[in-house]
């Protein structure tokens, strides 16, 4: 498994229609793709354009799939000039645990188990 | 509901016993706290001591409860000489989304929805 922590800066004029196409990208990946595990995005309150998103890949095959998926094109095409930078933080998972049916963001397609 | 990143600074000579506990804490409060909604814990690459926990309460009343529970006492009681730092970062959650099942941590209580 592959997890990591991406840290973004937003240009803050573009950041409603940023989170929006955040949204759905997540949203898709998580319903389309069997590899894309987690994608958990938060603003840091008071500074809204710093970005943090917590992702989890069931390994790189399924990362390097994921970049290339029509959704996270469209996400990293439309988002190419919202985007002031972009850092990928490697980690070691030590526990990751969530209550089950858990999740924000409202309606999206869920897969069923 | 409440959604926070944990940055802590850990003394590496516990590391392995602090990681042990951290594990221990987060199985607890997901499968005994309803308002516990997720605890994800993960270590910088390269850097074992500087770890991050992704945490979402379902409220303030949960947050509260949580702080008082035996497992989360007994975390901070025994983890109080091995943490060097604590910084608790606000956030805004934009979209958090998991795939059905998804946990990683090894055996752990499992709530049935």
């Amino acid at each position: 498994m592959i997890v990591r922590i991406a840290e973004l800066e937003i240009d803050p004029q573009y950041l409603r229609e940023y989170t929006a196409l955040l949204s759905e990208e997540i949203e898709a990946s998580i319903a389309l793709e069997p590899g894309v595990l987690m994608l958990h995005a938060v603003s840091i309150k008071g500074s809204g354009e710093t970005i943090r998103i917590l992702e989890a890949y069931a390994d790189q095959a399924a990362y390097e799939s994921h970049l290339g998926t029509p959704h996270f094109l469209k996400y990293k095409t439309l988002t190419a000039n919202m985007v002031r930078s972009l850092a990928l933080l490697e980690t070691d998972p030590i526990c990751l645990s969530t209550k089950p049916g858990f999740s924000y963001g409202g309606p999206r397609v869920r897969l069923e188990k």
